[in-house]
């Protein structure tokens, strides 16, 4: 893991939220960006080397809408930057971490992603990423 | 806000949840500390300029209980490093954030601290620090 890329934040309306963590940060978000192979749109702020990538759902079904259901708007995982994707799924794997799925596929950000089962981490949902055109 | 200093990540057994999180984040804990005025023990890992914190309750009646006894272990908080705690509290009281205490406080890792009311931060529960030599 060489450091914390981002962290995720689960929330309702993404422009109230814009606005809302604007003045907590003290910093404007630089970026949006819409996934929809995840039914997301999000935005990103930059505080030092850590992004906040705030997160909103664009279908009801979309896994941040499910995260919300039950657990309501909130912190929804942590992003660590390694190397390369396979490689540390690999090594995670081996030392008994569940992936959710075993393929690393592509995210927001040209980013090639893994996301762990929070079950075994504990309820930590943890993803790890590298930038796509590493793994090409 | 420089940047963010750690994320704090409740767990129910500090010995077990260092050794997992050891797997997890290829490197062990650097330190641990008791800070009996919020009834935690906690230890600290490092990935690039963040720590991680991992809170392990003393007491069945502190914070860090309550929060595992409603939602289960989990990241508990996110921690700004600031030039100054009691500077950026009062511009983020001014800007409509909620101070869960007024006066800003000792914490581990010798911090001064103060955290806003996550009902004012969409639920994410938001600590800001400063090294207390800065502040006396």
């Amino acid at each position: 893991m060489q450091k914390i890329e981002h962290i995720g934040i689960a929330v309702k309306n993404l422009e109230e939220s814009n606005a809302l963590f604007a003045k907590l940060l003290n910093t404007v978000h630089y970026k949006t960006e819409e996934v929809p192979s995840e039914g997301v749109i999000t935005s990103f702020f930059k505080v030092g080397e850590v992004k906040i990538e705030l997160l909103q759902a664009t279908q009801p079904d979309s896994p941040i809408s499910r995260f919300i259901e039950t657990k309501g708007e909130g912190i929804h995982h942590i992003a660590f930057a390694v190397d390369d994707v396979n490689t540390e799924l690999a090594r995670l794997q081996a030392a008994g971490f569940e992936a959710i799925h075993d393929t690393p596929k592509e995210g927001a950000d040209q980013k090639i992603i893994a996301f762990l089962h929070p079950k075994s981490t504990q309820r930590v949902l943890t993803e790890i990423c590298s930038d796509s055109h590493a793994t090409k």
